[in-house]
């Protein structure tokens, strides 16, 4: 994998990363496939949408078809039909979600299956071993993702925890040699100074790129942004970062502006399906009545198949069907929406005007109040 | 609406249909667009699997979003973004469905929404003024479906009203003057001599094409054919023939071989969303444990995007985990087979080789016992 830095405008950053499967143009977006598919979409519409790279879960794989299953099978490529690039999480942040049903060793995560309450072992070696079967181009070491709020002393305790993880992670992947890349998590919550010494550490271990993790857990946006900017900060300019679970357009505006070359969200495909969809305008609630006999595409500016021919009357009696052409169309257009974001960024950075493109951006999108956020 | 009949092999027909909306070539099957929406497919998925023309529901869109809605949206082909031809049916299968929601009687169906509970009002004219509003391009008669079995007497009620309807409804519809083809639907039951009486009234009144309907409601196979026979033999030879409700590959070949030329059916969409896929060697259940790591295509032989880009495996991973994408790819798949599958009779009929094809056909289809039709 290489990354090149083509452009910086203030702390904002235009690359390319060129992986085994396409080079993707950053910054970028990710859309989440889970179970080795975007919710709704084929590999033929994360084309048209502009996807280049996707992200899987390797907790949820590892539960269900299992990494041997996909191996057997060609690799997640093959398996889920796309040929693009596919960076895959290592599992941490799903086993830190289960709460309850975890319990976290210095040997690994002990946690039971949400498919069928089996029992299930996940150390670092075993990460690395279930993300090479799976064959993404870029891995992640386990990390420990901490709760917010967390005191110093837990933060600290979890720190050390991670790094000594991305150490074993470091080797177990050296020592396997799948032609991935591997990216270093910085983890240390929310105190500036751990924060500060989770990058060097991190950064020291030495990785391909740099993940910024355990953000988006409920801490104030304000301080989400300020950790970002000072771990941005802190990470090597010629390699690529990566903010996970981040987030909403206005997001990934503020991110990129502070340094931030990728993300991955689900709230593209999640709030498509519970109709909400996204425009220069801000989100757009279908279920309103007002669009009832509204002729419009969802957005006029868009070039989606979504937005090409259907009007937002169409989509809405879609939605309120129950009707799962609703799901692809409003995903479609969502996944879309958000790759036509990071493009527009990116061509501001290049052409040296990424200030104003923010200021026009913040102008316009009014944020919604509307949660549409349940799955 | 223009019908030529091009070819003759026994009883069985091929023929081409020429609508405002293009081409249908007959034998014909129209995937069910029950909503306005043929379920889990796009307009461009449609076209893909080599859809001519599509049924959409007379009754559910005078409930969801209202006539009203899709006339002042442009219709329902703008409505929908499909701009090949649309069939709808009346109304009287659906308002027949909802047994004891339901009160027949002269003037029209009296009935309750199974989505609101609220009251509404079907008569013969109502129902043409629904379907000048949706603008399909063949319409129909708001007819009685009679459940099955039901005495002769009850039969000759029904019938007699179903003519006293058919003859309200040309009026209305010879009134309105939308363009639009008109079909006469075909009652009587299960009595021979009622079918006959049936067919011959409703030549008389006189129609662009005819339906039989009141088929497939629970009466034996083999008396379902025999009807079907009967009834194709006293339509007009120049006019096309629709099957309304039928069936499953097998009712479709054994019904052309009787001289039938349209068919629409719910069977290769909704056993799609159950897991069912169509091959030429039967239908494939893909829960079963032995596709789970079967690297093979659902049906080597088709040229589909479900059988071009994936695997059994990769297919029963998405269905076993309620993966959205399952049901557009499998719906695709076996919408594309059922075309398929009119497409090969055709070019049987042309080629005067109609009796090899059906015998070939029915030597290879193994006929599944697995019911997956629930919904």
């Amino acid at each position: 994998m290489k990354f090149e830095l083509l452009a910086t405008d203030g702390a904002a950053r235009a690359g390319r990363l060129t992986t085994a499967h396409g080079v993707v143009d950053t910054p970028i977006f990710m859309p989440v496939g889970t179970h080795a598919t975007v919710k709704a979409l084929g590999p033929d519409d994360l084309r048209a949408a502009g996807a280049q790279i996707v992200l899987a879960n390797t907790y949820h794989l590892f539960l269900r078809p299992g990494h041997d299953v996909v191996k057997e099978l060609g690799g997640l490529h093959r398996f889920m039909g796309w040929d693009g690039a596919i960076l895959t999480d290592s599992g941490g942040f799903q086993v830190f979600s289960l709460s309850k049903l975890r319990k976290i060793t210095e040997a690994g995560a002990e946690f039971r299956s949400a498919v069928d309450g089996s029992a299930h072992f996940l150390s670092p070696e075993i990460a690395v071993e279930v993300q090479q079967a799976l064959g993404a181009d870029i891995v992640h070491p386990l990390d420990e993702c901490l709760a917010y709020p967390a005191t110093r002393e837990a933060t600290e305790r979890s720190l050390a925890l991670t790094l000594r993880w991305a150490a074993r992670s470091k080797a177990a992947h050296a020592a396997g040699a799948a032609g991935q890349a591997m990216f270093g998590i910085v983890q240390g919550g929310t105190d500036e100074a751990l924060r500060s010494q989770a990058a060097r550490a991190t950064v020291d271990l030495g990785f391909d790129g740099y993940a910024i993790g355990g953000m988006a857990v409920g801490e104030p946006k304000p301080l989400m942004y300020d950790l970002t900017a000072l771990v941005a900060g802190l990470l090597p300019a010629n390699q690529p970062r990566y903010l996970m679970g981040v987030g909403k357009p206005e997001d990934l505006v503020a991110s990129v502006a502070r340094g931030v070359d990728m993300f991955d969200c689900v709230l593209p495909t999640r709030n498509a399906r519970n109709g909400q969809a996204f425009t220069a305008d801000g989100p757009l609630t279908l279920k309103q009545a007002r669009y009832a006999k509204d002729a419009a595409p969802l957005d006029a500016e868009c070039a989606c198949y979504a937005c090409r021919g259907f009007s937002r009357a169409y989509l809405r009696h879609l939605f309120m069907s129950s009707e799962l052409l609703a799901y692809r169309l409003l995903t479609l257009h969502n996944v879309t929406f958000f790759l036509r974001l990071v493009r527009d960024m990116r061509a501001a950075i290049a052409a040296g005007g990424f200030g104003p493109f923010q200021a026009r951006f913040l102008a316009r999108y009014a944020v919604s109040s509307v949660d549409v956020s349940r799955d």
